[in-house]
């Protein structure tokens, strides 16, 4: 079974993102769209993120089979609120959420007798807005979904399909799960990009200029991290607390006996963590999760005889 | 006054751009080169990195004005003692490595009554070896000179043009400066991106092959970090100390105010931090030091539509 007409609630860079990949790549799909920002829906039209673009989030999913929520985590529950009265009863009801615990119990309470099956796709930039979006954000990246119990396991399967179609690769878990590898692969190096970010700007004896100019080494590389949405994160670690708390506390120990390592001047336990992390990244690679081009293939250096691609 | 005859010891990423960008930019200068490794001397001939290479440092450091050298940090005092012999008496002598007090001191005590002027510059990749280098490395990219008190203006001149010929903009300030300037824009930043994918690699709750499939999320940006040299990076470690130290403590005390934010659901103070670090990367783009295109323009999302470039 595939869905006929899907309304996607928040038109910022996952909501746009879906729309332009249901319109690329499932052509007997419409879309409708709403935004709560009336600019948003503006620049929507403008971009034509989804077919029909609605001034309320009621008449957006009237008629929809599927309504996914875009929206900021703290949101999630209002929004469900919103379209609670004009959902159909068949209508299936997702999102996008990069937490899952909190939301599917906020969405579990505001839709009670509807089908509400989470998910995570597990791919994004450090833009938000309507204007980041594209329609292969989601290709060759992991969707997670997270079934709640005794989920109808066809409503499942027609989820997946979606997902795969939008040429993601899917796996299920259940919530709790979700959230702490979440946690690990994208909650803590967010956390831990903005602090680093925040300590180097707020140094005296190193001056900001300094920081831009010489960031080349290593540190631009966070900054790109910690441009991302502030309220988006907010929302995440309001809503994932207790997984970021217990995977913050293992990274500060492990940071612990670095620094004890670097104190005592004791090279061999440096040498031997720097030499077990690279075999993760040639997995990664491997795998299609990242580029292979060294530095990410930059095409920051000026003239010609650029570094190889 | 600029150089006529330029030996490189060290034939990896650094002195083999090194090679590669003076035979581009110079060609009035002639390049000799010495690797401690026989493979890599090999493989240096293959790629043409210098125009001779040489069996011992000694004949590669015959009648050049000036020495570039390219090894670890460890390495330098005694890659200096191997040349001592041989060094015309007005070479000049400098180097490219990533901390400096240590390496001014190896250099002078190795070097007595030589001109010795180090230097670093600012730009890399996560790949080493003689496969490694490519002629833009230093382009629109700082180098960061470090002239000993008392050091003749005319030689610093020189080298400063040196760099700026290679397409480096160059910056002089004291070793102490460079040594904690760096330990904030390159030295924590490895030290956590090693860290968080060690913890990453030891939870037992969250499989690696989990941690590999959900990297997307920002973890994978760690992990082409910490995929550098360990050679490189113990010795980074060992002889930075003190300001790795002192920059990590701050770090450490401003992550711990986050995980407070975490623990008491203060969303203000994450949403404060959160917004502060946008600014930084525009003008770390808008200073051509990073790549402004989303997801650092990553070309490994599948099919053609691919993101804006
Ligand atoms: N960015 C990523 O990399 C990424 C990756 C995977 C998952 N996610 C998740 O995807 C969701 C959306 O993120 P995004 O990056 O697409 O954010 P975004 O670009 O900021 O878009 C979210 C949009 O939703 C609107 N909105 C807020 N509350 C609403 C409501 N009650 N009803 C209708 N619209 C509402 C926002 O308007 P206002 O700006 O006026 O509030 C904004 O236009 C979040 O839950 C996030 O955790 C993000
Ligand atoms: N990589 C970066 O991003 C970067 C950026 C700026 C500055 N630097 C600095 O540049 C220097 C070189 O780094 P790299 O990345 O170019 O390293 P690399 O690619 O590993 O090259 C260093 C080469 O030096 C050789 N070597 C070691 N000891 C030697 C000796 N005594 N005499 C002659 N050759 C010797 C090594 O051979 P073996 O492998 O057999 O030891 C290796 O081939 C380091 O000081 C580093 O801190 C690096």
């Amino acid at each position: 079974m595939s869905f006929r007409h899907i309304a996607i609630i928040g038109l910022g860079l996952l909501g746009g993102s879906i729309g332009l990949a249901v319109a690329a790549r499932l052509p007997g799909t419409t879309t409708s769209g709403f935004d709560a920002d009336p600019a948003v829906r503006q620049r929507a039209r403008e971009r034509q993120l989804t077919g029909t673009i609605h001034e309320t989030a009621a008449e957006a999913v009237a008629g929809a089979d599927l309504v996914i929520l875009c929206v900021p985590v703290g949101a999630m529950g209002r929004a469900a609120q919103d379209i609670a009265d004009a959902l159909g009863p068949d209508c299936l009801v997702s999102d996008v959420g990069s937490s899952k615990q909190s939301i599917s119990d906020a969405l579990a309470q505001a839709l009670p007798g509807h089908c509400v099956i989470p998910a995570h796709p597990v791919a994004g930039t450090e833009n938000s807005g309507p204007d980041a979006g594209f329609a292969e954000l989601f290709a060759q990246r992991w969707c997670i979904i997270t079934p709640p119990e005794g989920a109808d396991p066809d409503r499942v399967k027609a989820l997946v399909q979606f997902w795969e179609e939008l040429g993601a690769m899917v796996e299920c878990m259940d919530a709790e799960h979700h959230d702490r590898v979440l946690a690990v692969t994208s909650h803590i190096p967010h956390l831990i990009a903005y602090t680093i970010v925040g300590t180097a700007s707020d140094l005296e004896i190193v001056t900001r200029s300094e920081v831009i100019k010489f960031s080349a080494g290593g540190f631009r590389d966070f900054t790109r991290i910690a441009a991302s949405d502030p309220t988006m994160w907010r929302d995440v670690f309001l809503n994932n607390r207790d997984a970021v708390l217990e995977m913050l506390d293992r990274f500060l120990n492990d940071l612990d006996l670095m620094r004890e390592a670097i104190r005592a001047g004791d090279g061999d336990t440096m040498f031997d963590l720097f030499s077990r992390t690279r075999s993760i990244r040639r997995s990664i690679v491997a795998l299609g999760q990242d580029d292979a081009r060294p530095d990410f293939g930059r095409k920051d250096h000026a003239g010609t005889g650029m570094q190889p691609n």
